[in-house]
């Protein structure tokens, strides 16, 4: 946006610039008078996915409480302005100003996408977040975004997903064979190759009677809570673990490099430390609200069942292959895949050791009633 | 502080007010001409621990952005004007305004401080941001801090610690009996019920040369990161893991609640965001600092090992026995230990299952090196 249409659209101008001469004089210099800022946000979620739908309102209340009501961003809802799809192109065009996604949701436009959200046996949460600031994957994920007018910060993360609902139970391979499931993504690719039926692009909507009808036998969503409110343990029992397809599923913030870069530096830190917020909460509202769920859901009906060995190797070795091939042909998915895969080695075997081993006791403790 | 020293400390008065009067129109009538603000942060961390110790700095950095400069805060590392475990004195007194610490070094004033840190066999830095996020963990501990005229905000976690260095290998139970180990708080509690020797009150320049004379055969401090600068590694071949005592290990801040209660609204939100980011940093910060720093001990000769089952085991029976005495004999103890433990037995059952088998599957596919 120019500096012209930037006025106009905020309307404030001049009285800004004579506003900020006469503020206190202990004021200091670098606070020029801020203008008044209006964006609009369109999120990919529906009010029903609750804990990250909110998540955006939560970014703008704090932006709001921050700048003492000046810089204002009003929340749409997926559908209510954009498709839940439509965020990226939205953003690009400054169509509004800033999004709220799932950077996978654009798998098809260009596979490194992914790579900001989650990738089959990909990183965690905790380490998506590790090798974000700290590893390098900011900078590389900032290159690839800006090369599509976006600004990215991360917004949030439901942790590792589960597997998803499935009619019939999968004893191994053999049973993936034949199978209509919905999942989108690189996990659709996976299955393609061991041998499933993939329906990748079912809108949430029309999953359920899809699913009801017997036209797909497996869904893949998000995890205990938001699966619930699907009502999709009325039509599976089966419900697998892990969702290994999304080890951890990050959710981010788009802005519109254009406006970014126009924007008074006491509101980038004001949008930057609330994205930053956001991202905790968000990851700490499934991980408090899940629990709860899957024992609701178990007392439903609900069977918990292990993904088997061979489909996780199976998995596992496919999921290579599928990089390898990508790396080959997309020098994007390349830059930051490598880079993300090397900072995974190391800190597997970390996370592994005093994190999991104790995690593993206390969820033995647990089960075991003591 | 009254309304009074508020002003005369931070030379604006009716200038403020004045201000406010001839702000351009369109800024809101919450925007009052703020005040500037400057105050003083102790942290309990020596320039050493850096990943906890610039987290204040993080903190100060982000508050002056947000505030165009006004809101000031100086940081000063442990020793500089206040011990490390200076830190709730001071700010209880209002020596100065805020603090930067663990809550368990103050475990022997009252137990209840050590849950916002850590309790063996407690939460993990995931679950204890849930709880306290949305398993009403934070109004309970705010509650408890409120009390000692103190507000508090998470404002960091280490995760997972290690369980330190052993000169000589734990091969079970029978090794901990007469072992002179280093550890504070609960774990002391535990380590001295199965028949060790406990050193509680080590200061961190004082554990390696009482270890390297043989003074004390273990020693626990935090993870390899910050363990490996503290050359532990030089004395002691044998790091064990998981740190039992400290599944997660929370920083806290700590804000004089007086002055807190008379800052500007959007200062509080500036202080507030700034330590729910530092919160994120700092964890991500030592997921991604400490997966090379153990590879590098193991190249330098550390022989990692697991806590036998029958440590584990006897170590927990004992830390439910003694949480069964504390909470009977400290309120403040139980109310909030009732709530955490509730919270604990429903998640880890949750963590379990889709987070720990794809970690468990992730770790054994990385030290197969595939």
């Amino acid at each position: 946006m120019k500096r012209r249409e930037f006025i106009k659209k905020t309307g404030f101008g001049l009285a800004a610039v004579a506003g900020a001469a006469v503020v206190p004089s202990v004021v200091r210099s670098q606070d020029p008078g801020l203008p008044a800022v209006k964006w609009r946000l369109v999120s990919s979620f529906p009010k029903s996915l609750e804990v990250v739908y909110t998540g955006a309102e939560a970014l703008a209340k704090r932006i709001d409480e921050l700048t003492s009501g000046k810089f204002q961003i009003q929340v749409f809802a997926a559908g209510e302005i954009k498709p839940s799809n439509g965020v990226l192109d939205a953003v690009q065009k400054n169509t509004v100003e800033c999004g709220h996604t799932c950077s996978y949701y654009f798998h098809n436009q260009n596979k490194a996408f992914s790579l900001d959200t989650a990738i089959p046996f990909g990183l965690s949460a905790r380490q998506m977040n590790a090798w974000y600031y700290y590893g390098g994957g900011l900078a590389l994920s900032r290159e690839f975004f800006a090369r599509h007018g976006i600004v990215n910060f991360s917004g949030g993360n439901t942790g590792t997903q589960m597997g998803g609902w499935f009619r019939k139970e999968i004893r191994g391979l053999k049973d993936i064979k034949g199978l209509k499931i919905r999942i989108p993504g690189f996990g659709a690719e996976i299955f393609s190759s061991l041998g499933a039926t993939v329906q990748r692009d079912l809108a949430i909507a029309d999953i359920y009677p899809a699913f009801d009808q017997g036209a797909i036998d497996a869904v893949e969503l998000v995890g205990p809570y938001d699966d619930e409110k699907q009502s999709l343990y009325k039509v599976a029992r089966f419900y697998y673990y892990p969702g290994w397809w999304e080890p951890a599923g990050r959710i981010t913030f788009y802005v519109n490099k254009g406006e970014w870069d126009q924007l008074p530096k006491p509101y980038q830190a004001a949008f930057e430390v609330a994205a930053a917020e956001v991202d905790v909460r968000i990851l700490a509202n499934y991980d408090a609200w899940n629990p709860p769920a899957i024992q609701r859901l178990v007392q439903k009906g609900t069977q918990l069942r292990q993904f088997p060995d061979d489909v996780m190797h199976a998995a596992y070795k496919t999921a290579q292959k599928i990089y390898t091939a990508e790396s080959a042909a997309n020098p994007d998915f390349k830059k930051i895949y490598d880079s993300m895969r090397a900072f995974q080695q190391v800190s597997d075997i970390w996370t592994g050791m005093a994190e999991n081993t104790m995690a593993n006791f206390m969820q033995a403790q647990s089960i075991a009633g003591k």
